[in-house]
């Protein structure tokens, strides 16, 4: 039953691409056997329950074969043969990639490479970080599988994540390698000669290999792979393309294979060619395997999830978990004392004091938490012998860390990460898949400007505000002030979307009109003028104390300004369009005053030379001395404006 | 004498950080010993000669210890006292992080980990290319060294460079390794447990351990390394903030050691205590061991360079070399019958015809050349076993390719990259350093648009274009046909700038009235109003046969409207106002068509809803279907343009 079971997951999969008329059959054929194995002899899953807690997580790190993970999670009855059929077309469950919250079944999308074996790194710690909170009751013992391809396993960001997962003894992680000495460009030795299993021997893994792609041998090396108490790497060496004409050479990768390829490959694997040819006995057989070892696990834990739930407070906490729900307290500002600080600072104290309300909150820093501040304090660093901590020290691997929050967002946590602004670029991948996931991540970038002053123009941001601005589904804060950083945060985890939060290295002044709860308008007034304005001067971050005090100034010569802050332009733009009038009258001299390019500010002002934006790269100096050179400093700017006024 | 020049070395390093009042003490004593032993015993270097094209390349990867490079530099005689005096001051020749071009004696610009040595196997591959150029002359036979620490070391970029190396077994680079078990945050085994050497043994390095930090033993280290035909990784156990109050501990990293502890280090060390003290003596010997050794290697070296360049044709080819000049002769145009083809397939055909005419195009894909294009016929790959060829599989390794150009560029060469557009985002931190140095690095990205299709939204860029167009010193082309494509490739290779050339997938139309030499001006009249135009439609790349289509069906009904081609925004704003206002005439109703989101277009349009592009992620279907689905096939963007006409 194994081997007809197998043979129609390939058929399935080379049809679905057939009749999409694009898709990628080498995948297909070389790793049907790895996601067969690991579906029917190890994976406790359930379609009818796909969000129990406990379940075993599958991610498709080498998206590009979504074919195969679909033909797969039919036969695992979790999606149909319709959606099969429908496999990469407009509105269908089966996109040419696999997409999260999409698809039954799918736990993570894929397929920019290394993403998902990072984002499964993340999961691993999700995992071990809640079986530790529900340790008691004895609730988690599952396992994170990625299947990874050679174009995975090269990418710097699996090397990171690998490294972390390493250092961090995650043995609930099975990493699948499947080796099958083929890239889209040739073969792998070409570019990517090194000893694999030596190397993740040397970042802490246990390594084994697979000689040849046979259910039993890949199931032995799971199980070997399982005993061992260190994350695994199984290598598995497969045929890219197998049994079908054009197997083990790089143009199996990414093209349909003809109608006479298929004729002889089903002949080959003994399947009917007839498309979507279903053996039903065959795949009931593989049903029902899943359904009696899942069912029979399910039933010992769904006992001790009972007698947990029963004691008070644990359903609860079980539920506010599972809905990732936070109940803030502060019914009361609990911060008086408000003081010229910066927003790094203040975001620390912001982060402990939600932190405290939530163990959701759970996060790190790229090796910079001293710098960036964001540390939850007395929680304790998440480490081979405490997997409660909630700091992660991800080391400086900015990307795994984007990557790896996504992962800890799936299994339910809202996780954050930070690094400086001007590194943002480095993990900006995994902040696309946040956004395309719409995952709940909180990204704070510190050092937001040029005012970093003597590191250098690598170190001071200048483009990476507008490119984060850029991306959809991604909402950007820069709050003025301690207050705007508390109202970011809270509106951050209230909204729980990606975000990015920027904040200053440098002090910034207690403002007076600013507002945690406006934060959820995006931009609101915080000088009103006092007759009619003569100009509207909008700001964000540093810039907006910069902007009352040259108001306070120009009223002296009889200018009347309005200041606005604008701590999230998206915010902002989803008001009503009488909001936004009111709050930016139409006809009235606008500025934008930000440290950044700017240019996405361009909406908000008349002409060009209203944006008081950067243009270039920054230098190395004192702050105020860069200042002078970007020609942005206080008085530049000021002689700027009222030469327009 | 040695030890006096090293404690000198330290001392001055100290003495910079203190005077600046900001800098990394931590790794000024850590790693002395290591770039003394490197300057003294083995660079062949002549600040006489800064630019003598077989000196071996000093890459300091961990940046953050510039005041160490800058010292080191002072007493090799590069630079003067007086710049040590305004480290990180405006204007300096010593800024924060070492910067390309402004220093003499310094290499590449540093301070994002990673990039250093990345863009050093980058070197490393330009060197064995230029060895086999001046083969026959014996010119080439010099080392890249770079300085790394753990930080490096735990960047996926690093990784995937040094994997690379080891494929290519480059065995004129040599990686010192800081090794000094402690990062910013704290120790690094917290972060950081594997075994490094035996990670760097499986990549194919020659791997050696330096248990003490002796000039002796690191020199002996060194000779090891260059005995072995492998890329070396040479670790250096060392102690951070080494003989200061802080050693060994993270609080030696980033903070000025007090004038306390200057003192009691200055008497450990046995140099006076007054700032910027200089032991003439022992920086004489320095100057003295170095110039000998480069005087005797130069002697033998110039009389196989004046043997070259007194044969026929060689001084001009050497010239060329230098001066990175190419000759275009294109004075008729080669391609002769224009068809419609993706702009990736004319890629194809410009590229191959420009580097039949210059060795200096060098450079590859990141395992997609099947699918970008980007691949010189016949002009071999560059591998272990031929290291003449001209095109890199660069694997699965983006960041690491364009970290990889960078020191190619620096070599002399103007390389060029590739991958799909949608993952440039991989590799925007080596690209943000193109720009910083100005480097003729041309980046190519491919499958630009939605219309990648069944794919879906992973592989379609959205927000790209935006991220791209503003970084600094980036000039974004996309052109709409072959001819626009023809006419980015020569104005980029004439700029040699650092660029990007945005193609398409799909197959585009060859259009009329497109131009090669219009590209300079970034933006040109590709259809002309019959009398005074209603209204002007911008577009770039694919859209702009979209704008002409829409153009002549809306003059039937009786507009009268003006296409503009605007392949590159940068190079269109670099014009006169008047030759501006002359193409887009101020006060006519203005759209811009692009498959992006577009934001930084709006100093074009007067309002929002004349961007006619996109504001969400895409989806996986068919083209047509996606093109439907996100608003923006030509049926929808008709109705959306005459709605407002």
């Amino acid at each position: 039953m194994n081997e007809d079971a197998l043979a129609n997951l390939k058929a399935l999969g080379i049809d679905m691409i057939h009749e999409a008329g694009s898709g990628h059959p080498g995948i297909v054929l070389s790793a049907a056997p790895i996601l067969y194995t690991v579906y029917a002899k190890h994976m406790h899953i359930n379609p009818k329950m796909p969000d129990w807690i406990n379940r075993d997580r599958f991610v498709l790190s080498a998206g590009h074969g979504s074919a195969l993970l679909y033909a797969c999670l039919y036969m695992a009855d979790f999606i149909t043969l319709k959606d099969l059929k429908e496999f990469r077309k407009l509105g269908s469950r089966t996109p040419g990639h696999p997409e999260y919250k999409l698809t039954p079944g799918v736990e993570m999308s894929t397929g920019p490479l290394g993403q998902g074996l990072a984002s499964a790194v993340g999961m691993a710690i999700g995992l071990k970080h809640l079986k530790e909170k529900f340790k008691e009751a004895d609730l988690i013992d599952n396992y994170v599988y990625v299947l990874c391809g050679d174009g995975d396993l090269m990418e710097g960001l699996s090397y990171e994540a690998s490294s972390l997962a390493g250092t961090l003894k995650l043995d609930n992680l099975i990493i699948l390698y499947d080796s099958n000495d083929m890239s889209l460009d040739g073969p792998t030795n070409m570019t990517f000669d090194e000893d694999i299993r030596e190397r993740f021997d040397a970042m802490g893994f246990y390594t084994t290999l697979v000689k040849n792609s046979s259910i039993s041998e890949i199931d032995k090396a799971l199980k070997r792979a399982k005993k061992s108490d260190l994350p695994a790497l199984v290598e598995i060496k497969t045929i890219l393309g197998k049994d079908s004409l054009l197997e083990g050479t790089n143009k199996a990768h990414g093209n349909p294979l003809t109608a006479e390829d298929i004729k002889q490959l089903k002949t080959k694997l003994g399947v009917p060619n007839e498309p979507f040819y279903i053996n039903s006995l065959a795949i009931k057989a593989f049903r029902d395997e899943i359904a009696t070892r899942t069912d029979a696990k399910f039933k010992v834990w769904d006992q001790k999830y009972q007698a947990y739930i029963s004691k008070k407070g644990n359903l609860k906490q079980m539920e506010d978990f599972k809905h990732g729900h936070i109940d803030f307290q502060i019914k009361n500002n609990p911060f008086n004392e408000l003081k010229d600080e910066a927003t790094r600072e203040s975001m620390n104290k912001v982060l402990n004091f939600i932190s405290d309300q939530s163990d959701l909150i759970f996060g790190g820093s790229a090796d910079l938490a001293s710098s960036t501040k964001a540390y939850l304090d007395g929680k304790g660093d998440f480490s081979k012998d405490n997997y409660n901590g909630s700091n992660i020290r991800f080391g400086v691997r900015e990307h795994a860390m984007g990557a790896i929050l996504n992962g800890m967002a799936v299994i339910g946590y809202l996780p954050f990460g930070s690094t400086f602004l001007a590194f943002s670029d480095y993990l900006k991948p995994a902040m696309r898949m946040s956004a395309l996931m719409d995952l709940p991540v909180t990204y704070i970038f510190t050092h937001d400007s040029i005012c970093v002053g003597e590191d250098g123009p690598t170190h001071e941001p200048i483009e990476q505000i507008a490119a984060l601005r850029a991306m959809p589904n991604m909402t950007v804060y820069r709050p003025a002030d301690f207050k705007e950083t508390l109202g970011s945060f809270l509106t951050a985890f209230a909204l729980k979307k990606p975000c990015t939060i920027i904040l200053t290295r440098q002090k910034v002044k207690a403002l007076e009109n600013t507002n945690p709860k406006e934060i959820i308008k995006g931009g609101y007034i915080v000088k009103k003028e006092n007759s009619f304005p003569n100009a509207i001067f909008i700001a964000t971050g540093s810039e907006v104390n910069m902007a009352l005090a040259l108001a306070e100034e120009l009223q002296k010569d009889d200018y009347d300004i309005r200041v606005v802050s604008m701590p999230s332009v998206e915010l902002f733009l989803q008001n009503s369009k009488e909001y936004q009038n009111d709050i930016l009258i139409p006809g009235v001299k606008t500025f934008f005053i930000e440290a950044s390019t700017g240019q996405e500010l361009r909406r908000f002002v008349s002409n060009d030379k209203y944006l008081i934006t950067l243009n270039s790269f920054g230098t190395s100096a004192k702050t105020q001395d860069v200042l002078s050179y970007m020609d942005f400093s206080y008085e530049q700017i000021k002689q700027k404006i009222k030469k327009i006024l």
